[in-house]
Formats: structure tokens, sequence, C-alpha cells
């Protein structure tokens, strides 16, 4: 049987429209600095996909400054700027902010002053879903852009975050979204690209390939792709508890991304179930993707009062517009089958 | 007729090894952080990648830190360091540096402590090839690679900096080779990836064009190619000096790159022989790519002593593996042409 990939927070399959736009990319020579008309043609299609990622931000009229991801879109935004943030936002956000800020155990934040914090709009392993308050500094709308409709011009956020691969775009490419005439430093600097706050020679076939992802994702968005797979969550998560009564669902209780679906087992190793799962044909995660490989207790879930134990036994399972029905039942049951022999090797 | 590209500086067209590679990553789902078999089979494209880079840079066993380009490498080896270089560095290593090493009028450049300095390989407007003093703390060897071989593990210096798209990868990906055991500290934090050199999700489309380049640009040296190229160039510039009496070759004297040829006309603006050259059919520049547009005299051939207004009418004609001779024949004889109307209308 071939596999089913559930890990869509960590990354995503490629969808068609930026395969396309890839591989038709990939035949424009030019340097988009340079002035002849092969340099015109590539600076074309970049400003053709950062046209469709401010339209399917919302951001008509604000700056899209196209980064290597989200990554270098924060340290962009948040570098060496003492912003205040909460122990829930992803590393790349945290590696520059003071974690003081409030969490609840529906893992909701205080903003206390919004012009001098970081607030993501979801949260990449339970999918909790932020109200952000007016006159943030920045969002990270990451696991937001492309599941929700996020009008960034209406957030009240002056920047936010996004990357191209967490919506079917291509892995190493993003974008700080920036009013306009905001005030913002350089980290990578030379030769002025992307108005001077970001240098180096564009990325063309990623960004091209990220422009035609945005766009479908928005489009998915408004014929209802996600209330379909808000509606296979909610029957993976009710066999799940119909077998398992001990499973506790992680923010459950406050709005969440339809296609998330975060869950701690206790006594149950969230490492050992991916594992286990993985051999049984189905893509998971225990918490965040982590570069080494290593799989640590989640902060996130600590941060909402779970202990070390309880966190590290929880799996996220992430959805994607691709999802079926029979996905989720067939994961659903697999993993009740991997508990029940799990609890028979603990009896 | 078809367009003639000869602007192989500024950037490549995609090699077709490059394209197929990036073709075939495409149809990989997963993070090269995941740990289950989609993420195994992303950071196996990477790795391999990696090593393939390693391999054409001479670099086995030295530490190849994936980026989004020459530009990101250079700020996460040059800046906040202090070290010294000469005025003629690109952009993106003079943001860095004290610009205080002296240049003679062959481009050549004297560096008084290795240790605390940066020089390039090869210039990206003159092709000038520089002499590596041993124990040079970064070289940039960005127009260096693929042209001419460059053996990292023999060259003295500890780091140097790459980018794909200069011999046939895609733009938006480059490397910072760096001796084993040299500290490092990241620029852009958060997920740890790269040995937590520089975290972000891996661009891993890119990166395997990159290493599929590196390995064909490297293949490419060893069988001659250049050498035809170096032949094409100087049928090119002993067709310009047989016309033009007045043209100056920049350089000529030093050793240079095989595929670049920078020549003065003095009272000939080189934007305008740009234009002239580009509506004619072919892209070729003035100076380097310069991200808004405009063209600003050449500080490059200002630091080797020509005035403004003779480096104002420089022009840069750089050569790739697919040139061929009647390439540079038709656009040498192009350019006569149009530099006798230029001397009629001047007249």
């Amino acid at each position: 049987m071939s596999r089913v990939y559930l890990d869509h927070n960590a990354t995503t399959p490629l969808r068609p429209e930026a395969r396309d736009a890839m591989i038709a990319a990939m035949d424009v020579v030019g340097n988009p600095s340079s002035v002849h008309a092969e340099g015109r043609a590539a600076k074309a299609l970049v400003e053709r996909a950062r046209e469709q990622v401010a339209a399917a931000f919302g951001a008509e009229g604000a700056d899209v400054i196209f980064t290597s991801g989200a990554t270098e879109a924060a340290a962009l935004a948040c570098a060496g700027r003492g912003l205040h943030g909460a122990a829930v936002e992803h590393d790349a956000v945290k590696a520059w902010i003071e974690p003081d800020l409030p969490v609840d155990a529906q893992g909701r934040v205080t903003v206390k002053s919004p012009g001098q914090s970081v607030l993501q709009k979801a949260n990449s392993e339970t999918g909790v879903i932020q109200d952000l308050p007016e006159g943030l500094e920045v969002s990270d709308m990451t696991q937001a852009f492309g599941k929700l409709p996020v009008a960034f011009n209406w957030s009240g956020c002056r920047m936010a975050l996004s990357a191209a691969h967490k919506l079917g775009g291509p892995k190493g490419v993003g974008a700080l979204i920036v009013k306009r005439g905001t005030d913002l430093e350089a980290q990578i600097r030379g030769g002025g690209q992307e108005m001077g706050r970001r240098s180096g020679t564009e990325n063309v076939i990623g960004i091209a390939g990220f422009g035609a992802a945005a766009k479908a994702a928005v489009e998915d968005i408004a014929t209802g792709t996600w209330d379909r797979i808000a509606e296979f969550r909610k029957i993976l998560e009710n066999i799940i508890a119909a077998g398992s009564n001990e499973t506790i669902f992680v923010g459950k209780d406050s709005a969440r991304l339809p296609n998330t679906s975060c869950f701690i087992t206790p006594g149950w190793k969230g490492e050992t179930q991916v594992m286990a799962m993985d051999l049984a044909g189905f893509a998971i995660s225990a918490g965040s993707a982590c570069s080494s490989g290593k799989v640590r207790s989640s902060v996130v879930l600590q941060a909402m009062g779970f202990s070390g134990a309880d966190a590290g036994c929880a799996v996220r399972v992430s959805l994607g517009p691709e999802t079926t029905r029979n996905d989720v039942t067939r994961f659903a049951e697999s993993w009740l089958k991997h508990l029940n022999r799990h609890r028979a090797r603990a009896a």
C-alpha cells in the first residue's frame, strides 16, 4: 500500500501549479538585476510572484521582501530589537526575543505591549490560533498562511513572516511582509536587491514557485478545501478518542488550524509512535521537525502546562489538501492497533 | 536571429544536469529534519549534493554550509569581524570589511595580513585572477569556481564563498566552505540546520541543482571547455582591437578567467553600449549587475587607476560553456558597426 503523508506542518508536497511555474522559470536565463532583455524577463517573473504573494496575503500595497524562508525573515524582522514573545513561538523567532509572555493551558498568549511584541498566528505543533492585537509589531504567519484567510492589511500588524513550503511551494523561499514605510535594517547586505532590504541574487525559480503556490493555496481556501480537511480531522480524533480515552487532544478548546491534531497518550513516547507509524507507512511527527533528527520534549506543550513526561508522549498529525478520508481512517485504525500492542507490552 | 547571451558572470543558463536533478527533487516530499522516510529521503538529497559540491571544490573533509547564495555566505564569513580587503571585492564582501588593501593597475591586490583578510580568487568585472596567500581567512571564489580548478584543500584559505548560479546551477543557492574545526557564529538562527551554523529549512530543490551543476562544471573543466572559450575570447579581443585601436582591454597583462573580457572605449558610455547591443540581440553588461537597474561607474576599475569617465565607458563580455565561435564573431562585428555609428554621431 502506498504511504500516507500526514506531516504537512513540517513541509508540504509541491503543488502542480508551483511545479509548472518553476519548470517554466528554468528557461529564464537572466539575472533580475541585469538591464538587458534576459535580465528584464527574470525581473518580470520575480515581480509577478511578488504580486501573487501580496494578493494571496491580503497585502496589496505592502512590501513583500523575498527571503530564503521564514527563518531568515524572522531574523530580518526581529534580530537585535529586544521584542517580547511567548515560549510557544518557533525557534527561529525565539532566537531573537525575550520569551516572557504568558501562555494559558489552551495555548493562548497574552500580549502586553503589541508594539514591542511578536505573536504567531497559529502554532505549528498544536495548530492553536491566536487573536492578534492591533498594533502588533511582528506576526509569524508561516503556519496560518495557506490554511486560513490571512488579510495582512486588516491584521493590525506591521510585519509578517511566511514560507512557501508550508503551502505547496518549494523549500528555501519565504517572505517578510512589511507595511509600506517601515524602517528596516538589512541583515544580508551587498548588491542592494529587494529595495536595499535583502541583498543577493534572487531565487528566481523558487520565487516563481512561491507565487504560484500562494495563488493556488488561496483558491483552495475559497473553494472549501479546509472545511473538508477539518471534517477529516474530526473523524480522526473521534476514532482515536473512541479507542483511547486516556488520549488528550491538545488545544481542543481553542480555535485551531483545520488540519492539525496534536495528541498526548501518557506513557507512550511520541518518538516511539513516530517510528512505529513510519514503519506502518504513515509520516507524522513528534513536535516540530528538529534539525538534528533528535526528538526533544516539546517546549510548546510544556509552556501550556504539560509535564515534560506528557509532552514527550505527544504526536502531531497534520493533514493537507490532498489528504483523503481513507488516509485518515487508515491512519487512525493503524495507530489504535499499535497502541494496543504498546499496552500489551506495557502490561 | 536568436539572441546571444554573453553575460555569464552575471548569471548562467541552467545546465541540463541541474535541471534534471531539480525536477527529480520536486517529487521528494519531506523536510530534511523529519525523522520519517520522507524526511530521510530529502536529507539524503541534500547530503549527496553536499558531497558533490565538496568534491567539485576540492574540499573533501571540509564543511560545506549551504546558504541562499554567496551574498549570505559573505555575511556569514565576514560580518562583524573587521577583516581587510580591497575595493575590487564584490559589494557583498565590501559590506563587511575595511577596504584598505592596495590594488595595482592590473587589478592585483597586495595582502598584508592574510589571517585578517579577504581576497577574491577572480574578479567578476575584469576576470583578473589573484594568487591567494597562505593562511588567507576568506576567499570569494564565486567567479572562479566552475571556470578554474579550485582546490580548496590546497588553497591555504580557511573559508571560501560560492554561488550555484555562476556555474549553471539555480539562482538563490550558495555555500560557505569552511575548514573543519573553524569557529563560526550563525547569522540566521532557529532550528539549528547546517550543524547549527545556518538555520532554516533547506532549499532542497535548489541544493540538488547546485550539486549536479558543480559536478558537471568540473567535468567541463577537465574536458577542456574553457581552453576553447579562452580561444574564443582571444578571437573577440582581436577583432575588436583590429577595428578600434583606442579600446583598452582591462587586466590583459594579468592572469584572467578564460571567459571574461572587460574593455573601455573612451568617450562611448558603457550603458549606451549595453543598450545598443541589447537591441541588436546581445546580452552584455557594464560592470557588475546592479540591483537598481542603474549603472554606476565601476568602483573596481577606478581602484585600478582608471578615471571615473573611462570607467564609465567599460563593458564586460563574459562567455559560457555553450558560447560558440559564431556567437563571438557576430558580437564583435555588430559591436564594431555600432562603434562606427557612435563615431559618426560624435564627429
